[in-house]
């Protein structure tokens, strides 16, 4: 395959899935990944199909680099790219085109979060592939999620015509998170692929866009890429870095590309999940005969006791033991610091209590 | 008052109230009294105006009587009796009745639990005093509680003639803890009182009773108060103790002695509660707006965070941040080594999760 290069942005906390994912212990770094690896290790070890790591990039920030560095310890590097400070997902993926196209400016990236369950790797990589095919032709590639439900914890992207022979879709439009009746149109209509933010272009295909739609950005981009392999590389980021668009990649880039017919999609169907919070969590284990889940290990966790308790999802921290008499539908997460106890229709609304600790200046909590 | 004795048993580890309360660290030792005062601590302190520390007497085991010696620095040394082994609440209140006998043949002993919380002491001081009364008319007396409720928790005394003035009852039976329907039959029927354990007697009158229902164990008791103050009390407690009976005191004395006509009660009215479950602790406390509880501080507790959730009883341990997200009438409990999840009407069942660590050899938790 041609010289396609991986990029992991590593940077996103995973609110609704605290207080087991923190600031300065994502989800990435736990292991939920296959045969316990972390889910960024999964990840990496997922796209080695693609991109050795000699092609495989990861971008965080400071206080993650080191963490990342030793949990990748064949990770080059000049690879890993530290940001100055956080700044959403726009500037990173920028960032990382823009250096991989100084350093291979024929290079086709694909952009990969550090945390999403994958079953079917095989099946991922043929898409992959498929989107490498439409990125060389010039499109801003996207790997989409063929719905299997009217989710409304997803991001949607509308798919037009068929391009090629059908494996590949325009895309017409990108949609957030819906109500649950429009989620439900989309489902049944069939034309909406859920956005997993998986996305695959030649980095120039991807800086030109860039350059027509966000100038200023460009030009940043295309000095702090220049002093990147440079003893300037932290003066250039110092004077650049944080007047960059804070900003999704969807919002800045790629829905304004998709009304211009510059995008196109995969639509993949691999057994993906982006454990976004507890409930998605818990579905990635067995449960016991009562549906009662223990995270990170299937059940029969020694440290867990349940009596007469149904449908619970379980993360012990490893210190403690969780004993749960006469409860259901409840998420219960032990850490060193916080003990969270949640009824699991409404896992969602655990960023809320993040969001409470942000404004209320506890950030030892977050 | 009188030559008036205090005996405090302190043994039992509270089993409804694991994992807070444990056979090392027992619910008496924990900080539930007034003022923050340990339980044990305040049942001292409700007694003071009764008999003196050096009048009153301490019955507990060899690995809590290091931990109660420092807990009551003031208490002397030779009024904490030791049990080498513990025996139920028979052979512990004999044996103080015994060796206070030895050292005042004349003395009338109380008996009170350690672990119980008492609204008003001098409601509660009076209605021992009454009782004394009777007991140095040769009573076995108790002070019984008026019940405010059909409560199954609680063994029952079936009360008979006024004698005196009304104010003490003879006691015509004891009843074991009730099913629901007898329990309402009890209540609408006035002549009952819950038994809450507490005793006030003539040594010399309950050792003779011991003597004529059980003269074995009056021999056994006898040569060990005789024993007790010289060198060879480890001697003949090596010999005698282990075949005590091993059985509640109203099993072996009281009950039997109420169908001879033996035991009379005072009917107590004084704000108690006998902390028996999680239920009960957090009706010890005040609730915030939506009846949620914080055991131990009260509401507002800085490291608890409720959203959407109403009537928890949460225990925190001091060392991890609490937070419950729409959840309802639970227990929470949050220990070293054991966290508890329980829903609010399953408190009862606690003792089932001991009874699993016991009979699975997981002592480490007990």
């Amino acid at each position: 395959m041609l010289s396609f290069y991986s990029v992991i942005p590593a940077g996103g906390s995973g609110k609704r899935l605290w207080p087991l994912s923190r600031m300065s212990f994502p989800k990435f770094l736990h292991p939920f990944g296959e045969d316990g690896s972390t889910l960024l290790q999964a990840t990496i070890n997922r796209l080695s199909g693609l991109s050795p790591l000699a092609r495989t990039y990861v971008v965080t920030s400071g206080s993650l680099a080191p963490i990342i560095a030793r949990e990748l310890p064949e990770l080059p590097a000049e690879n890993l790219l530290v940001e100055p400070s956080p700044m959403d997902s726009a500037p990173a993926i920028c960032l990382a085109a823009a250096v991989i196209a100084e350093r291979d400016p024929d290079a086709v990236m694909g952009s990969f979060a550090a945390d999403h369950v994958i079953r079917n790797t095989a099946s991922f990589q043929a898409s992959v592939e498929t989107a490498a095919r439409g990125a060389l032709d010039g499109y801003l590639m996207t790997v989409g999620v063929t719905p299997t439900r009217p989710e409304t914890g997803y991001g949607y992207m509308r798919c037009g015509e068929p391009l090629y022979d059908g494996s590949i879709m325009s895309v017409e439009e990108f949609k957030e998170k819906p109500e649950l009746s429009l989620a439900e149109s989309y489902f049944e209509s069939k034309r909406y692929l859920w956005n997993a933010s998986f996305f695959v272009w030649r980095v120039r295909t991807f800086l030109d866009e860039v350059q027509q739609r966000q100038p200023e950005m460009y030009e940043a981009l295309r000095r702090i890429a220049a002093a990147w392999d440079t003893d300037s590389r932290d003066a250039v980021l110092g004077e650049l870095w944080s007047a960059l668009p804070k900003i999704a990649i969807e919002y800045l880039i790629m829905e304004p590309a998709s009304r211009d017919g510059r995008v196109a999609t995969v639509p993949g169907d691999f057994g993906w999940s982006d454990i976004g919070d507890y409930q998605a969590l818990g579905e990635l284990y067995s449960g016991d005969e009562h549906g009662n889940v223990v995270v990170g290990v299937g059940s029969g966790h020694p440290r867990v006791l349940t009596r007469d308790s149904k449908r619970l999802v379980l993360v012990p921290g490893g210190k403690r033991l969780i004993a749960a008499a006469g409860v259901s539908d409840l998420v219960i997460v032990d850490t060193d610091d916080v003990l969270l106890v949640c009824d699991r229709s409404r896992v969602q609304e655990v960023k809320e209590l993040v969001a409470h600790f942000e404004s209320s200046g506890a950030t030892e909590y977050i």
